[in-house]
């Protein structure tokens, strides 16, 4: 119950945790490599870390041994075994990966992985001409956070949302095929990081926040290097039609996002209220802010024309007392914003506090009517420990922290906090148990916390370095996702499973939500272009290639064009069995697509190379599949 | 022990097996739907399929049904509990992914990708200058096999290679930083398929199969229509240099690939020996070949000068009566080619033929000699099932058959197989026992089956179809890995492990052989760019960034360029501890890589965009790792 480890840096492989003051050193020890003016800076965050480390070890108990060696496992009891089926659809971010993944909870199974900011070869994501239109020629991404789309604070199992940090868009997925089928470009921005969507009565509107601060019209002009001209952006986006709608300016940095459950606020935090440039000043200030933004206020905004046009988009002005929006002090460079599944707190963790800040939001009114302070709404703020990052909720009144530097899971009373906020007493604490994780825990999220039916059943605990959990596979290591069951007053570790760089965060749905949206095949007709009949025609240098795929054939045994031709094929599988996909590739031609059942795909090229090239189904779809190929004959110039 | 469903089609979703005569007929329905000639050709193959699989359902007394819904899994005495490690290193082809996966075998965990064909902007494979000279602009590509490379008839733990059936190209592998060091081109040849490297002494030479035939000149010349000018080739590639050594021609395609245990034969199946260019061409004929060659006699007719040479690469004569080869005939289109671990035995697996072909490697001697009759090396050719592909041994004697329309594993006895095809008995198989898998498998492999090391623990099953097996993830859903026990006498199915797009083949390398090799960062200076000291400098247009990273500080604050330098970043990870890798991104420029501990990477790009910036750290690395990040300042033209 107590805790085991309460420190640990990011040591040496093999290593094992250290404890107490001997981590929160190597973060000095980290930074005075660089040396200088950085250090001077660094030194009493370092040291106010170090302190609090102390006094936390203290109140605990001190530290113990690594428990790393477990002697059995108590997953058999979740194992999902052949032929069974996961409860969860586990959601995840891939960060710069810039794919989704489907994760199945508990198996920890990757069931699929959905290319959205990245080219993927397997599906043909970023090659054919539909998917390249919603990559807009860039095809890197950051993806952070994949959210759900909700109705009546639950979600509604119609799409997926999800960043990009790096390029500065949003791209929303289909459920029932699972695939990206809508992308924006968000204007103004850079670090669009924290996103979330409207969570009542439906998801109306999805909102981005800005991490990085720039100049609002980034075109070069004025004074680059001056920082105190840059802000962030509250970016609102209509889900449906994937339009931004408006943007509200701050002058303070904008990092992770949560909307409230009556679709009357959303939240940004703000670890960069210095408005620093440079890492030293951004770390300058004791507090920083949980910003709230107020949907009302905003929509009589929008309605009254009250706001600046820039590029097209509603600019609204955000700043302190403008009435749009409140800024609540908190804990020092604040990471997480989380709202519990009554709807009644929203709960931030200053990652460089060992606080967790939570924020009454039935206060919010009079909070924005001027009736109290914006600080007079932090009804609790618990020490939990070292690095606090990301909360989530069991639905029986417990929150659960991430802690990072403590490499920990931390499971508090929300009440209890509340409680002894209002009476303090010597020696009692909000905190119920701690779990070790291994190793440094970023987000962390259980089982449908972030709607109104949180069950309180596992708990994804999402680390950053795996270090020595699993056979070491070169500089480049595998994160450790960890599945951890939190049904009892214990939580209990049951399962380790390596993941690919770098999932940033997940949610988990039930499966009776999701599944019966879920489709084998799309309908033929959805795509303008579907072919039903083989058929090649020409239109000056422009060939369209219309090619069937029914296992083991393709439509068409031989395809001829002239050197230099724009060549477009448009294949279909007409194949209606489930799972039944036919690849199409083309030998040295670098083309490569996996069409569905009932699928159309189109991929246009320049036939740039005289001779034979055999066009070959890549994905297994048949006895005969091997067999499954055409000639593609391209007739040299001369 | 017996069988439990004998035959089963793709079905539709939930639908199960469907037994006996049924899943045939599914063949020649779906063949029909294309009408016409084709059905003509190919109803022999269907009837014969049929009568076998009727003859087989009698021998074995009927089908049974599927036993999907085991009421307990044996897994749990091979969980890989948290903490634990995997016995073995997976190395998995990736299919059209493009990739290669290393698999923690038991637990069936994805420990790592390794990007070779395919870009990665997790990475920043395919994104930075480095992997780019990799790629030579080609990013697509068909990775069916990874092999290791060899030691006296085991792996020696220096390098995997990979093949690219799409863009016709092989990788190699580094093990000690599991990165791709180096690629080369393979001309003359598409679906270059099948790829093994020398077994013994050393591995000097990989061997490479072209699966489709082509002209081998193939610049648009002559008659491009006629097929019967067409042939394969088999590649010799020296390892260490990673060149094209030479191309042996043959009439006939050439598909799977294996080498012998002594270093002086190597093998290639051909599906094709009708040479046809449409699938009912290719089934015309009843028998086609286990094609070996000698490697004996390539390197005499190498020494004697007894080759042309076409694009600098000596071209030697393989076709039948050289010398070089011998045609083997093997009953009807085979797949797979496997050796057993004693070196005594090639296993051939004639996909439409129901049978495995036993090939004795010490009578090769005598076939080349012409001593005897290449069908004189084949001691047995027992039926073990429908739609036999590929083969791996126990080291015990038994062998493994992967058949992909009953949906099984086959396990049956080589001595016995031999012993009754020198004896037969009335009512005696050589087939000791009959595993369901779920469901069309593909690749099969044991551990250390490859090597004469196999030591008969796990069996792997590689299955294209996971139709019903997983939570529903929509039209393309993942493949099924299947993890079976065979260390007793009957299979025993472990574990489903979905898989994504499209695993072909997977070699299980016992821990102890790799894990030594493997390294937690290079060393700083095999990068000669290496950055030890940030700096900027500027040629013209010209402006080379060097910078170092240390959580969590890039060794600038600022980066000042004009609108149209090209820009080029080169980025050294200076921290050296392990695990800690630093993510470089530029905000809104399309740029992402990760570089790991010592690691050097470098991206260059033209700053077409005024304004200011971020580059920040996209991959998790201190408590400060929001804080990494520097401006890029891009001063206008004007
Ligand atoms: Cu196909
Ligand atoms: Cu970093």
């Amino acid at each position: 119950m107590g805790p085991r480890v309460l420190l640990s840096g990011i040591d040496a492989r093999g290593s094992g945790h250290s404890a107490g003051l001997a981590a929160a050193c190597t973060i000095t020890a980290r930074l005075s490599r660089e040396g200088g003016d950085l250090m001077s800076s660094l030194r009493p965050l370092t040291i106010s870390i170090a302190a609090a480390a102390m006094s936390l070890s203290l109140a605990c108990g001190g530290a113990t041994p690594d428990g790393g060696q477990e002697a059995e496992s108590p997953y058999a009891a979740h194992e999902v075994a052949p032929g069974e089926y996961d409860d969860y659809y586990g959601f995840s971010s891939g960060g710069h990966s810039g794919e989704v993944r489907i994760v199945g909870i508990p198996s920890m199974r990757v069931l699929k992985r959905i290319p959205v900011w990245n080219i993927d070869p397997g599906s043909g994501w970023g090659i054919t001409n539909e998917s390249k239109a919603m990559m807009g020629g860039k095809w890197v991404g950051d993806t952070h956070h994949v959210q759900g789309s909700y109705v009546d604070g639950t979600y509604d199992g119609k799409w997926l949302f999800v960043n990009d940090k790096a390029n500065n868009r949003l791209a929303r997925i289909r459920i029932d095929i699972f695939e990206v089928d809508a992308t924006v470009e968000i204007p103004h921005t850079q670090g669009t990081h924290g996103v979330f969507p409207q969570r009542a009565p439906t998801t109306e509107w999805v909102i981005l926040n800005s991490e990085f601060r720039t100049p609002l019209v980034n075109d070069g002009s004025g004074d680059m290097l001056d920082a105190s001209t840059y802000g962030g952006v509250h970016t609102i986006v209509d889900a449906e039609r994937m339009e931004v709608v408006a943007q509200v300016q701050t002058e303070v940095n904008l990092d992770l996002a949560a909307t409230d459950y009556s679709g009357r606020y959303s939240f940004a935090t703000s670890y960069n209220s210095e408005g620093g440039a440079t890492i030293s000043e951004m770390l300058a200030s004791d507090l920083d802010y949980l910003v709230v933004f107020s949907w009302d206020n905003i929509k009589a905004a929008l309605a009254n024309n009250d706001y600046r046009t820039v590029d097209g988009v509603p600019i609204l002005d955000g700043t302190e007392g403008t009435g749009l929006t409140a800024y609540i002090p908190v804990p020092k460079n604040p990471h997480g914003v989380n709202v519990s599944p009554d709807g009644n707190y929203a709960v931030v963790s200053g990652k460089v506090s060992p606080t967790a800040s939570v924020i009454d939001i039935t206060m919010l009114d009079d909070v924005f009517a001027g009736n109290i302070e914006p600080r007079d709404a932090v009804v609790a703020e618990p020490e939990i420990g070292l690095g606090p990052l990301h909360t989530t909720f069991d639905g029986r009144g417990n929150a659960y922290t991430s802690l990072f530097i403590d490499s920990q899971e931390v499971k508090w009373n929300i009440q209890r906090a509340i409680d002894l906020q209002a009476n303090p007493q010597e020696g009692e604490t909000a905190v119920v148990d701690r779990l070790d994780i291994h190793y440094q825990v970023g987000h962390t999220m259980a089982s449908m916390a972030e709607t109104n039916e949180a069950d309180g059943r596992y708990l994804i605990s999402l680390n950053k370095i795996s270090k020595d959990r699993f056979l070491n596979v070169g500089p480049l290591k595998p994160e450790n996702d960890q599945l951890i069951d939190i049904s009892g007053e214990s939580m209990v570790l049951l399962k380790d499973e390596s993941a690919y760089i770098e999932p940033h965060d997940i949610i988990l749905v039930r499966r009776d939500i999701i599944e019966p949206h879920v489709v084998d095949r799309v309908r033929l007709e959805e795509h303008p272009e579907a072919v039903t009949q083989s058929s090649i025609t020409r239109d000056g240098n422009r060939v369209t290639v219309r090619l069937t795929a029914t296992a083991p054939v393709f439509g068409l045994q031989e395809v001829e064009v002239n050197e230099g031709d724009e060549v477009t094929f448009i294949v279909t599988n007409t194949d209606e069995i489930p799972d039944l996909a036919h690849g199409f590739a083309i030998s040295n031609y670098n083309i490569q697509m996996v069409v569905g059942p009932f699928q159309t795909k189109s991929v246009t090229f320049t036939a740039d190379k005289p001779g034979v090239y055999w066009i070959y189904c890549t994905n297994f779809c048949h006895a005969l599949h091997l067999e499954m190929r055409l000639r593609f004959i391209v007739r040299p110039r001369s």
